[in-house]
């Protein structure tokens, strides 16, 4: 029998996430204070975040106990099977083995849940009643109505106005797990009700929706605010996809020489890759590598061609977030008032990037690649075609680079193992994929001036 | 650890479909020919069906083996988990143990690839290169694209206009998938042409929808017909449902003492129940049922009010479609002129039941209950809000009777072992919740003068 899917048992599933703080080649530069632009102090970060979160914000420890609630929730459904994807193989004619992980398994479709639903956990052990966050498409703030969901808190979702309008099933089905959304901007905010005046019309951004939510948390004592990516606890969470993914590669005898993944904040990719960018920076691994050279590991970044973080913006001091109200970071950037062009794959409109996965770019640990959508399209289609399974826009763009690869290896006859970050499936971005199949799809150039002048804006401190 | 999941490894997936025709308590009524009235002879079939569907359908051997090719397609997905609904319990306060399986995670999403790969499977086996078939809101359609796209078949779905129309995702799945979906009545069948004659703007039926693909099946020699319920081939192809469940329950160390599905052609319930009605007719399990007597088994069918088969409809002999084509079945029927009022749960509004499920309800094996659907999607939303699945307003006709049951278990104190065939995701269902939330849901009355006025034009044999 070929086997198709390497799964862990219940009882096997992790109990610690895995902190790459302290193995990293280099430290992070220190993230700064907006306002003063002096280091962050954690007391800064308090009346947003609970304690536990900003202490695993900058953790020296390696390994961080999973509580045990958070895991009673993760085992709804995880451990998510590897899969080696044999009738792709097959299709492609490749002498590669393809493997893909799958986070389309839970509830709300995609790997959000695994750091939603811890951070709902830590807000609940401060005594938070309610979260409040912003989301574009509507990924994020599913989740997190899942997660508080299951930890009895309110949630309240500023969801970007076109976004609530033309993709309402994610709006029922966070209304439908008990959370609050509102269209973006709102009168609910001084920050909403500020661009309202200026523009009753408003179609919204990510940037104001972030406004509105920090906002929103900042002035009500019960309430703190919740971002799904970017944050170097957020990516803690999610390594529980590369710590059960090993442990499935060892039930299946192999270990990737290539790993690729969509990064637009970082948080699904960081999940997958920063327990085997662990062993690679070590150069060893804690599992059996059948063989696999450790340090010759390739670990790639997928992301899009019109807005190409990794591959075209300056590792600089930004901005998190449009309005200029989060925390300054070291990272790569095409500038904090850059509005990326409206590619289907929302999750990476991002300006910025992780700053652990930009460190390890600059380190040389990982490297990058930019798609445009219609070939990230074609590929999912492929995908979808041989294995069923049918993914979304934002993953689509690991699915070419993956592909590309397999059809490389074809070419040269090398057996690699390569292994891709299955983060979500399509359910509610089948519109994009009938644009596909329409042709009516555009290709957007990168809007190289725009960008120019938003990282002219940038900060750039040099410390 | 409380375990939630119950999960049997690839290898231990069940190799045989069961077949509980010889296990009948008494024989089937046959089938006849609806046009001579006469025993249906597996030449009438031969048109439209491969001759190896066409003898599981009156197959005397108790196991069929799973094809090779079908085990390895099923595997993308199955086994599929049994859960234990713990946080359910703990929400309702129930001493009961409530289980439920989830075949919510194959591709399509939902069961009806179970049967749509076997097909698939035995038409390519006979050369058949392309298949046809009628859906309406898109479930079996899209399962049928999926299983003739892995097995290299066309596929071609006369898909109900009004929800062509209105329910574009699945549309789209198909397309995605390689199918081929045509808006019924279409221009494309002798059928369709009639239909628009009269009314160029016909919504569509699916009685329309059947004489379409059936047509189309018959007029062209490479091109076979494929239906996804009521027929016995399909529900043997469903048991691996059961069968996991069985084994599952083992694991769990327990067995259930009710169970409880929704029941519209029937081919979801019967995956799950028949092993177990198997268990109850034979009085005694090829599996330790922890001292549960097998013979005290309740199999609860769960419809709707406004079609009410097995709960309102005589037991006769009836067509199995609208137009008079099928074979006529002796089945509980409202007439296959009846037409069901708009409920969201589509796949519920058909005038029979499964030959094989009416079998099991006359014989006392089985009982059933119907609901509206404002109290389906109460306890849908019930279920979502405890354990985050959003399930198929189908499938919610099933959570709200066994909610039901755990409540009522909660006043005497029993702790009985409650499962639910739990057979898909409400992804692309979430208008229906939308209009539940919104106090817009209508509970249709069940139309009586109109059944009654079908049910007399039933050809109603007496053999």
């Amino acid at each position: 029998m070929n086997q198709v899917k390497f799964l862990l048992d219940e009882e096997e599933m992790p109990r610690k996430w895995y902190n790459i703080l302290p193995d990293l080649p280099s430290p992070l530069d220190p993230p700064l204070n907006p306002q003063t632009k002096e280091p962050l102090k954690p007391e800064d970060l308090a009346p947003i975040f609970p304690m536990e979160l900003i202490k695993q914000e900058a953790s020296s420890e390696s390994w961080i106990p999973i509580p045990e609630e958070v895991q009673d929730i993760y085992r709804i459904w995880r451990p998510t099977p590897l899969y080696r994807a044999r009738r792709l193989e097959k299709a492609l004619g490749t002498p590669a083995k393809l493997y893909y992980n799958w986070e389309g398994v839970s509830p709300p479709g995609s790997h959000k849940p695994n750091t939603a639903v811890a951070q709902a956990y830590y807000n609940r052990e401060e005594g938070v009643e309610k979260i409040s966050t912003e989301t574009g498409a509507g990924q994020w703030g599913s989740a997190l109505a899942f997660g508080t969901m299951l930890f009895g808190l309110e949630c309240e979702v500023f969801m970007v106005r076109v976004s609530y309008e033309q993709k309402p099933y994610r709006r029922i089905l966070m209304e439908t797990w008990g959370a609050t959304c509102h269209p973006s901007p709102s009168e609910l905010t001084e920050a909403g009700k500020a661009v309202l005046k200026e523009d009753p019309e408003s179609p919204g951004s990510l940037g104001i929706a972030i406004s509105e939510a920090v906002e929103n948390a900042v002035h009500d004592d019960r309430t703190k605010y919740s971002l799904g990516s970017v944050l170097n606890h957020v990516l803690l969470h999610q390594t529980i996809q590369g710590l059960e993914c090993k442990k499935q590669f060892e039930m299946a005898e192999d270990y990737p020489d290539q790993i690729f993944g969509c990064t637009g904040g970082g948080s699904n990719f960081a999940g997958l890759l920063l327990p085997f960018a662990g062993d690679k920076i070590k150069g060893k691994s804690d599992i059996d590598t059948q063989g696999h050279d450790v340090r010759e590991l390739q670990i790639t970044n997928c992301e899009p061609a019109s807005c190409p973080t990794l591959t075209k913006g300056p590792y600089i001091y930004d901005h998190g977030d449009a309005a200029g109200y989060a925390p300054i970071v070291m990272m790569h950037s095409l500038g904090h008032r850059f509005i990326p062009p409206p590619i289907h794959a929302g999750g990476l409109r991002y300006h910025g990037d992780a700053p652990i996965l930009c460190k390890l770019q600059e380190e040389g640990v990982t490297d990058a690649l930019a798609f445009h959508q219609n070939e990230t399209f074609e590929a999912a289609h492929v995908f979808a075609r041989a294995e069923g399974f049918v993914v979304a826009p934002e993953t689509a763009h690991a699915v070419k680079a993956w592909i590309d690869e397999a059809l490389r290896c074809k070419e040269t006859g090398e057996e690699k193992t390569l292994l891709m970050a299955n983060s979500g499936h399509g359910h509610f971005d089948l519109a994009a994929y009938d644009a596909y199949h329409a042709g009516k799809l555009v290709d957007y150039e990168y809007p190289k001036e725009l960008a120019e002048k938003a990282i002219a804006e940038a900060p750039h401190i040099n410390r």
